[in-house]
């Protein structure tokens, strides 16, 4: 497989591993995504910034259900990148 | 880093190589795009399937300018994960 293959596919089961947690298998709750990008993007975001995570899941949320699909998910790929191209400014 | 980071900083960075071959190094332009998805998704798209190359450029290539920007590029992560999803339903 090729290694754009395999991070997507890494992509899709990380986000499938959390969906299976509870309820409804093709989304995240609110909590769910809040645990995900605390654990996740321990790297990049300070422990202790609840605003930031909270910026972040408002952004994501974006048809206002409440809840993150895949989709919506994806978005946080493109914060990434977004910030990976400013700092490269 | 984390496997979720990990797998995200790659995708980004495959964008980017492909990206930086010519002009605009914000933007793959429809050819860069067709190679691209022949290339990576050998394993996924029949080798001689001109047509739904076609539909999946005609797919992100939503806004119309006839380029594809990172946003755009990300829709073929969505695709896959639906095309996943569909096989195991």
């Amino acid at each position: 497989m090729s290694r754009f293959l395999d991070s997507i596919s890494t992509i899709i089961s990380i986000f499938h591993q959390h969906t299976k947690e509870d309820g409804d298998h093709s989304k995240l709750s609110r909590r769910q995504m809040k645990e995900f990008i605390q654990r996740e993007f321990a790297d990049v975001i300070k422990p202790h910034d609840p605003q930031t995570i909270d910026k972040i899941l408002q952004f994501l949320e974006w048809d206002g259900d409440g809840e993150i699909d895949f989709n919506e998910f994806l978005l946080l790929v493109g914060i990434h990148e977004k910030e990976k191209n400013e700092q490269h400014e």
